[in-house]
């Protein structure tokens, strides 16, 4: 787990020193901490909220720009009958126990793990019970209501903090609930995913597109899940910002024109079937991969490669991340394939972006449910077609005066009859047989007679057909990439304990350059006032530290938020107009003259140039010493 | 009302041609519309979101970054103990009347105002009635519940679309409420302002500054308010992006540092004493307005000249907005001065940046009631000082024995008395004389006897002291910004009335320029894709149209959603590798070579090159014809 890149870690215990730095440079805090916090809410100081903001900058640029994406900005705010259709009213749920004296709440796939872990600990157990124990731990997650009741009966799991029983476990939706509007009438949920806002505008996305297929549409925004019980920090939160493409592809063509220039890139995958045997990890190219049907399809398999080119440039290290298949137990009925890109953190293995081809589900419930046809319209291949059809005639004012307000429903049925032979063939057979049709396209029954409505075979030249786009979904939570970048990016100075450093790569560092006046002589401010002004028209960051602390005490406070650079004028500056030019991670320095350091380290900030080439250009910088 | 560097609009009805465009080209669109809809809610699509995304990214550049504000990033779910403190749980209503037959609701001032607009139609009115009319139309949207219901008794008010009769008004809170948590006992809300979550983390802040006043934080993101009735399409919505800075200062020093720069600016004033006057606008420049006292203070006035600005650079009309001040009774009780920074749209003068000098309400209501003192230290200018105090030695054991499991209240009373002289003087006044003292810190009596503790008179030296800073806000609702920014910038190409156009400046512009080949040969598509990876490469969006339609068409369709400039590639581009180059607003065009011609776009998209030098410096290509 070392990385050549940075210097290598010292024993340290990484977590522990994580979480002191973001706690003591306000990375990132927990919400209303002076009256006490709330459990899974969390908010972003300046350096959090700078490499978030860096984080999305960048997104942008590598998925939404770069593939032409159409980003759009949905509201969080949903009604319920979007959240109905989509399957989360019913389903999206964690079971709950309560402490049948205190009545807190618990997690209950969490607390039979908990128990079984401690059961775990005596080293005594015989193997069959540490088998049985480790296929509970595997299942906990997994398990429908009445096995899990029936486990934690089993193993007679009590209320962690008290021992007090525990009752048995019911579904907590993990929605937010809310009214719309003033009347109490308008259920509404806070969304859970940022996905739905853009199923339901998939009819003005591909027209935006001028009706073509494929296209993506990207969306970032925040998302709320009402957590039972928010643990293991900032991975498991209430209200979290999403990054999702929804990529519509024809159902029968998932291959990728852009494919063939990452096919050989090389992966770690955890397939589904060696996570139920050998365990292992198989390194491979994305190529390999969707040939041998490892992963499903071309532009599933391209996405994957798109994230894994995103976590290493942020400053994911390779080594630490893999990307994990879905066993077929925890995968959605209607999904095809799905690898969630896995990061390794203190924590164990996060999920950090979840790859899903979701079929066509989501475009099919919300066209059956909204009656609005979300598809696509393709011409056939060899010219248009000759089809049967009915030519239907309806006598609307016979209608209108028979069934009065209600006439629309039946009109509708009748209209819709010309796009359906087999429907209208049906319908024509008992009509002509009995001379009347009853009908019931929702609640109430229709009778149509002959004299209603008149069916014609014919037949129609048609120049293609509608389909329902299949969706592939990538879907990062930023908050997880964010934590796990800092745990990848800590280390230690070698031979100093104190002095840590986040080694974050520019692009993504909340400040890009720190400039330090020597002394506070006032012959160094002009300058310092003068650079600070090249480097903020150039759109380089910087963090003016004139404390007049001891320099090499000034470095380590930019080195420990990451800033990769630190300009520091000194008296040579007054002399030759020449500054010194420190790079974070080699703590090397350079001198550079004033007028060429603000777009020197502009293209060091935007990957244009590297460390090396400038050390190679421009003279050493020796201090005698960096306290 | 007209703009020498635009062409002169049309007469045209600006809100029908405004609203017909973003419809038809996506620009924004009710949310959920294929299930019909909800009232107030907006979703972006690929032109708005693009123009929001460059919005925040220049607000983010004019203010944070130009300013060194700490931005952060707070939660919108919200607990109850924050907002009632604040005074939003108590207050932050609207009145609302139901129908008594359908249970309708409907915003009472409204509805109030909307029957005497009815009645003011009338042309044989009394002037005495008119008057009368009007003094109802100036109260209805800040009067009390009981003058309201008064209001809408005498004019027998009834529901607008059925006349049936309404009820009573009563307050409706505004806030989205929700629970957190599986338990159902954390009420929370969601936030109606990103304020709050500024203040609750003010003592980080200050940390993070190094202790030092000024400065402000600044924070972008989602709040969410359930309007009664929201109307006016993008200017009363339910859930919007704000983004809000609060400056924090000593309450004596108002003065800013950078406010001789913005001194001799003019603006426009409307204040609030010609409010109940003239209603006379007056043109004066921000040094002139603090000289004589219109603005309170210089921070308030500097952010309003910066306010200024960020909004004609957006490309607001200078002659289309105004500052409105605050009248007495619109002010909130702790309020020192506010000033609404107002665009002229269809709809009238709409406010959409407030600037409020909130004194120190806010910090002052959360250190009351957090109990955790939001306050900054300041060392006394002339040297430390000598103050009487009380050493107060307290005799833990028998405290603890006496008041067990409640002697930490006790405890910390008697802690509190050497930071407090008088309250010291007195409690020691009341031992001497009745060798006792009951206490009640909160509900509890405690009596404290003499064995319980000692007070000593004494003198110490003090450094400084502590001290509530003011807090200045400029507060931003990015929606209303961008729907004014639209009707600003739409104009009709003179002599063609299906052409329009949005003047939109290259900063704000969705996308920077258009890509089209002149014709679908194969020869021309080469450059297309060359030119595009240049264009990528320096950052320059590009919208690529191959479809092949006249090039004047193409040109129309990239005119309305406001791309600034358009490259096309022609059989000369095969010749001598140069393209044309076309501007939106002039429709001049200049061949450039296409090695030149992302830089140059760059340079024009960052405001460091006009469209008058590109006229200056290259050939210009005259074509027969934009049809």
């Amino acid at each position: 787990m070392s990385n050549p890149s940075t210097p290598p870690n010292k024993e340290v215990n990484i977590r522990a020193g994580v979480e002191d730095l973001m706690k003591r440079r306000f990375f990132i805090t927990p919400a209303f901490q002076i009256y006490g916090g709330v459990a899974g809410l969390y908010d972003y100081g300046p350096p959090g909220c700078a490499i978030k903001a860096n984080l999305i900058s960048y997104w942008r640029q590598h998925f939404a720009n770069y593939e032409d994406m159409l980003e759009i900005d949905c509201t969080a705010l949903t009604p319920e009958i979007v959240l109905k259709t989509s399957g989360h009213v019913a389903k999206f749920a964690d079971f709950v126990v309560k402490d049948t004296v205190t009545g807190a709440c618990y997690r209950a796939d969490h607390l039979l793990e908990g128990h079984i872990e401690k059961l775990l600990v005596d080293k005594t157990l015989s193997e069959e019970k540490i088998k049985e124990y480790k296929h509970i731990l595997s299942r906990a997650g997994d398990a429908p209501q009445d096995e899990l009741a029936e486990m934690l009966t089993k193993y007679a799991v009590k209320a962690p903090d008290n021992g007090n029983p525990i009752s048995a476990p019911v579904p907590f939706n993990l929605m937010f609930q809310t009214q719309i509007g003033p009347t109490g009438q308008l259920q509404g949920y806070l969304r859970p995913e940022t996905a739905q806002g853009i199923f339901v505008n998939f009819k003005r996305l591909l027209d935006f597109n001028g009706g073509r297929l494929p296209f993506a549409a990207a969306q970032i925004g925040n998302s709320f899940r009402n957590e039972i019980a928010p643990r293991s920090g900032l991975l498991r939160v209430r209200e979290f910002t999403m990054a999702e493409i929804e990529h519509f592809v024809h159902p029968d063509r998932k291959n990728h024109p852009s494919f063939p220039e990452v096919a050989n890139i090389k992966t770690y995958l955890l397939t589904a079937k060696s996570q139920g045997t050998t365990k292992e990890v198989v390194e491979m190219t994305f190529g390999d991969a969707v040939a041998q049907k490892v992963i499903n399809n071309e532009t599933l398999a391209y996405f994957m490669c798109r994230t894994q080119l995103f976590l290493h440039t942020v400053g994911i290290k390779p080594e630490r991340m893999r990307f994990r298949q879905h066993q077929s137990n925890e995968m959605a009925h209607y999904a095809t394939d799905c690898w969630d890109a896995e990061i390794h953190t203190s924590y164990g293995w996060v999920e950090c972006v979840g790859h899903a081809d979701r079929s066509c589900y989501d475009l099919k419930v919300h066209s059956d449910k909204s009656q609005v046809p979300l598809v696509a319209f393709e011409e056939f291949k060899d010219g248009p077609k000759t089809v049967d059809v009915f030519d239907v005639k309806v006598e609307k004012g016979l209608i209108g005066k028979t069934f009065k307000g209600n006439a629309k429903e039946p009109l509708d049925f009748l209209a819709e009859l010309s796009n359906n032979f087999d429907k209208a063939l049906n319908f024509n057979k008992e009509l002509e047989a009995n001379g009347k049709v009853t009908i019931k396209p929702s609640n109430t029954d229709y009778v149509i007679t002959k004299d209603m409505v008149t069916l014609k075979q014919a037949q129609k030249k048609i120049s293609g057909e509608n389909f329902q786009p299949h969706v592939i979904e990538p879907s990062f939570g930023l908050g997880r990439i964010i934590y796990s970048l800092l745990e990848h990016s800590y280390y230690v100075r070698d031979g100093d304990e104190q002095r840590c450093v986040l080694a974050l790569p520019p692009i993504i560092a909340p400040v890009k350059t720190s400039l330090l006046p020597l002394t506070g002589s006032e012959k160094l401010a002009p300058f310092v006032a003068r650079i600070n002004r090249l480097l903020k028209d150039a759109g380089i960051s910087a963090k003016v530290d004139e404390t007049g602390s001891a320099i090499g005490r000034r470095y380590a406070r930019t080195d420990e938020i990451g800033i990769p650079f630190a300009i520091t004028v000194d008296f040579d500056t007054v002399e030759n107009q020449t500054v010194t030019l420190r790079e974070r991670d080699t703590t090397k320095q350079v001198r550079v003259p004033i007028t060429e350091v603000a777009q020197l380290l502009k293209q060091l900030c935007e990957n244009m140039l590297e460390w090396k080439d400038v050390l190679a250009k421009y003279p050493a910088y020796v201090p005698t010493s960096e306290n």
